[in-house]
């Protein structure tokens, strides 16, 4: 839908709220798709959500549900009663109904879970077991799975009794007698096979099975890598408990690369959607505070200098140029130096060469733009000897601030922490104090008789 | 693998290379797989790349080249013989040889294309017409698709002869007799019906068809959110032209937060895999240049002051928390921007709620941040009246640079640049010049008498 058409939906959608209309808003809302109504949901103030939700058939609840940000999945979740919420989870797979249930109340997830049939129940309480960030934590158990010895025949009558419980059927997971994982066969490979074929003689055993407790970032790399429409997970002696499929794999980016922003630019968990002023206060102040108390280190550290400072003033004028520069080329250093970590082409044991590359690289830039500002400060003031000062001071920084973007990442890689967290505010900050100290120090000795 | 095989592996390969013992090599690489190969040239040096490449089967080879990134591919191409090169593209889907071809030479890609049987030369052909970052220039033409009035026993009759051409068969497109799509079936429907039922009543019309000249960002967007393994490229009459997969959609997510982080970090499109200090310094220095520029202006506005830096020289102790604050807050309003324009939760038209709602953020933690500093600046100068209005001044800096940073992304969207390039040093350049003017202004008049 074009920007324009959804700017109508919406300002009909609330338009048929404020007048109260609401079995005309009922009649509207069949129309829309679920993820449409989710994406709706996500604009409207917490009042009308709630008069949508309610307005919306369990089905399509449920649909709607699965697809709302984390923000408004909660607020949303907030406002059910127990039947209500009974009535939704029964009709999620097993993944989902575990998300919802993990973030509601325990006594209400509790009571929710003792309403689903027997056999749901008990996976939805494994999966609830497993850490979030795992294989187990994002698969879902609604798969189909066949023996070796069955026939082709054989497997697409299991396939018929699946296919109401199994919406997308990727892959057909064919495991032994212990259900132990032996290889997947594709609904191709089924219908260009004669019939009467044991499926063990058709599949590929070349499966690249996941274990429950990896982190799912791995999970994502290796699905990325083989091309993995759907990765089946299997526990440590190789029995098949479930599968991750390609829209989770897109979830855990989206994740990853939203946690990987949040750092950067000191947002934490915020989400866009989000109205509330306090909440996203609450969520930037933390960045913002050590961001300060960094500021007055650099601060302390000035006033160590004072003397210099009142003699030669002009070289207060450049401390915004050395933080500047010293964040962005630790800013630089350190992304490259992530990114390389989490695709595998950069481990720990490069730390050597890839301190000897980006020192080479701030060299080079750093001389450069050491050069640049020689003229230009030579031009301004038409003290040589200053311009020069201030540039050599300039290219230690550089040189400097690359050192630590490199070594950041990799220590707290090194210390089992997101190395992503070496791209926010930690490096830049350690990088105008030492900047500010560098700088300083270097025009004292050379400048100050 | 876990990171200690894959250093054996690594390390058997360079030794290998280094005693010239090629057979070997040769056979070790047969039991590797073409991702993992991929990945290992990536960390090779140049003769080394060329040396294991060499050694591949064409087939191997082909499925190596696709997965390389595109600082390997480029130097792996760069040392083929066209007709090694024509062996591999023959090997390719559509879209595959089209992007080969679209980076080399375009003498040498016109060559290998004549080689090519005719329709796999016109599909490519066609293919490199279309914008890289579109629909076209990311669909492959390899799909299966059938008219309305067949029947189940005949779509699979099609299926089969399809199978070698198609690799993944997520759906079967179903057209008219002009080649205008209609609707869908998968192959779990296709099974489940009985052989003689006519396809057209049969498939799904609530296709999502995109047009062929969409921006690939907006086709992800709509693959994820109608959970589309696989979307139908349509030209403007609905004539089907090709289909995104998943893999596809995964790719240009990863390009497009490269792209992101390129922007923030300003290190363009380097690559980790990146050896060459000169490259790297290449694409970082641009960003580099800019910061110095806007730091002497800083340096400018700042000299301006010169008299009351001169008369209170504390007042320059604090010009990196000036910096660093209304830098760290305008990120903080640009990515949670950025953010919400990419996935539509943010409009254009929802500025000016957008604005208030950041004012409000940044007067609360502009004015949490105030009382902290007054307190440690009183405690430490001993001076009320200069604690408080370097505090108010960043108070004031806070809230400038919040508006900057909503301002800033929407106006880029507005004139159809990519917003993210508000997160980058755009904001915090601009940040740290408005920041010390505001900043000094303040403290002149209110402390200078």
């Amino acid at each position: 839908m074009s920007d324009a058409i959804w700017k109508k939906l919406e300002e009909r959608i609330e338009w048929l709220i404020e007048q109260e209309k609401f079995a005309e808003l009922q009649s509207l809302l069949e129309d829309v798709h679920p993820a449409d109504i989710a994406f709706i949901l996500s604009r409207l103030d917490r009042v009308s959500q709630h008069i949508v939700f309610d307005l919306l058939g369990s089905e399509t609840a449920s649909d709607v549900l699965v697809e709302l940000s984390d923000h408004t999945q909660e607020r949303v979740l907030g406002e059910l009663d127990e039947q209500r919420l009974a009535d939704l989870v029964d009709m999620l797979d097993s993944d989902e109904a575990a998300d919802v249930l993990g973030s509601v109340e325990p006594e209400i997830a509790e009571k929710v879970l003792e309403t689903l049939p027997e056999e749901q129940k008990s996976d939805v309480q494994q999966l609830l077991t497993y850490d979030e960030d795992t294989a187990g934590g994002i698969m879902s158990t609604e798969l189909v799975s066949v023996e070796e010895s069955m026939t082709v025949e054989e497997v697409i009558d299991e396939v018929r009794s699946a296919a109401d419980r199994v919406d997308d059927i990727y892959a057909i997971w064919v495991v032994d007698s212990d259900g132990v994982l032996r290889g997947s066969v594709t609904l191709k490979n089924l219908i260009l096979a004669e019939p009467n074929t044991r499926v063990g003689s058709l599949m590929d055993s070349d499966v690249r099975p996941v274990v429950v407790d990896m982190d799912q970032e791995e999970v994502v790399h290796i699905m990325r890598r083989y091309d993995l429409v759907a990765a089946p997970v299997v526990d440590s002696s190789g029995k098949l408990l479930g599968r991750i499929t390609w829209d989770d794999a897109i979830d855990v980016m989206n994740e990853e690369s939203e946690e990987d922003l949040g750092y950067i630019s000191g947002t934490g968990e915020e989400e866009p959607s989000a109205r509330s002023v306090f909440n996203s206060s609450r969520e930037r102040i933390p960045w913002l505070i050590a961001g300060l108390f960094g500021g007055i280190i650099s601060a302390l550290v000035m006033s160590g200098f004072e003397q210099s400072l009142n003699h030669i003033i002009v070289l207060a004028f450049f401390v915004p140029i050395i933080t500047a520069m010293g964040g962005n080329v630790g800013m630089q250093s350190s992304t490259i130096i992530v990114r390389g970590l989490a695709t595998g082409e950069i481990t720990y044991d490069d730390a050597g060469q890839r301190i000897a590359k980006e020192l080479g690289v701030a060299l080079l830039n750093g001389a450069m733009l050491g050069l640049i500002l020689t003229l230009i400060i030579w031009f301004w003031q038409k003290e040589l000897e200053i311009s020069l000062v201030i540039s050599f001071s300039l290219l230690v920084v550089i040189l400097v601030s690359s050192i630590i973007g490199v070594a950041a990442p990799l220590m707290l890689k090194k210390i089992n922490i997101d190395p992503a967290l070496a791209m926010g505010p930690f490096v830049t900050i350690s990088n105008d104090i030492f900047g500010v100290f560098i700088y300083l120090s270097i025009a004292t000795v050379l400048l100050v008789h």
